[in-house]
């Protein structure tokens, strides 16, 4: 079994960030678009802005930059170095193929300087070349305990899923924030619902959670909540409540 | 300072569930539509369908109804019992008047047999009656730590920003499953990043939480998760991605 001793990650940003801290010195470079100027979490490794730089060939180069960036950076990359990237939406049959390339996929968001438990976070691996997808299923394994195969449909529809609930979670936790701003009220107060809300799923399917006044029907509260929203805000409302009747209905049947 | 030794509720629903979880042996009777269906959680109180059973008058009537039904309730209560009801988005000065009408509300999602640790659950307190305002207070401090007095108008607001974040987070939730379903893949996978999502608002804002193809400005990815969507969940990611952009100019400004 190979084992990665000297990892060379590509790019700076938040996975990029949390791959650094869990593999610690196993990753001996950062090779970065410039380095005037470097970001506190990197500056202990050398950053290159390209491969000519390197003097040594690295076991593994982790990509892990823009959807849009990674066909270049692997075209770029020294042939005979294995390659893995971390997105979940670029098909591996898109991209240059060579003898050792592999998705490494973490299906977490991540931000720079939010902890996370990397352990937990599921890594979904995919590679042509099997002995390959092996190394990096092992690779995987030695920071989290829930790493699987995946093909890239599998993975794209996983990543779709999961934009819809993170970003767009998210975006409903910031509008939410933005209309109390506006009304002088304390967002914090809506953490223990907010908290409940997601941990509810470990003990219920989200169609049997689904609570408040478009699941009772109540479509007078509906329209006292639209009085006061605007924007997409209000938007948003309409169309969440027209879903959440239409899968009601759709799940009834 | 007057305590409420016994308590009638009104209502058997996900919030009289947890109340009379929460005041155990203070809770004296039960006041429900019909008698014929009798759920376990409340099968050892006396069930009545109108005050003219109770032989006793009790120190508060909790009223756990739908919004719509609150007002009637309210008007066959006794007038000379304390009266206090738990909606987010009804009005104090939109029910008939009495000595002791008060709000007791929880902000929180409550589900029948979920557990709740109601220590932590915010209680909006309102009263016309200062002292009996007080009163609902202490008595909101018995079981929670986190009690706030707020006007009708505050709650409201309180209220719809709870829907954005709960009703509509958690329909979220239902597409993703949906979706994933449909494809035979495991929502389950995605129970860390859910759990992630939330638990990053006690480290953060909401604004500065904001990761995804919509953020990065990854238009092609859109286009891509979009080509895999259809009805709601596709009218769905396209209203999200043009309300992070627009809130995001707005707070770039």
């Amino acid at each position: 079994m190979k084992v990665f001793e000297s990892i060379v990650i590509v790019g700076r940003g938040n996975v990029s960030y949390h791959l650094v801290k869990a593999f610690g010195n196993r990753v001996k470079a950062m090779i970065v678009k410039e380095t005037n100027f470097i970001e506190d979490w990197y500056s202990h490794l050398p950053q290159l802005t390209s491969y000519n730089e390197l003097d040594f060939l690295p076991d593994l180069v982790l990509i892990c930059v823009n959807d849009t960036a990674i066909h270049e950076v692997i075209e770029k990359t020294p042939f005979d170095v294995p390659v893995a990237y971390t997105s979940g939406s670029v098909k591996l049959s898109d991209l240059p193929n060579r003898l050792k390339l592999g998705v490494f996929y973490p299906l977490q968001t991540f931000s720079k300087n939010v902890a996370t438990d990397i352990s937990k976070v599921p890594f979904l691996i995919e590679s042509e070349n099997v002995d390959f997808a092996v190394e990096l299923k092992e690779l995987a394994a030695q920071i989290s305990s829930n790493v699987l195969f995946a093909n890239s449909q599998d993975r794209f529809h996983l990543h779709v899923a999961a934009v819809m609930v993170n970003n767009f979670t998210n975006h409903l936790y910031a509008r939410a924030f933005d209309f109390l701003k506006e009304k002088e009220l304390d967002f914090d107060l809506l953490l223990p619902l907010i908290e409940e809300t997601s941990s509810k799923l470990n003990r219920m399917n989200p169609m049997d959670a689904q609570t408040g006044p478009t699941i009772r029907g109540d479509e007078k509260i509906e329209s006292k909540h639209l009085e006061v929203l605007n924007g997409y805000s209000k938007e948003i409302y309409e169309l969440m409540a027209a879903s959440i009747k239409s899968l009601h209905e759709k799940n009834e049947l």
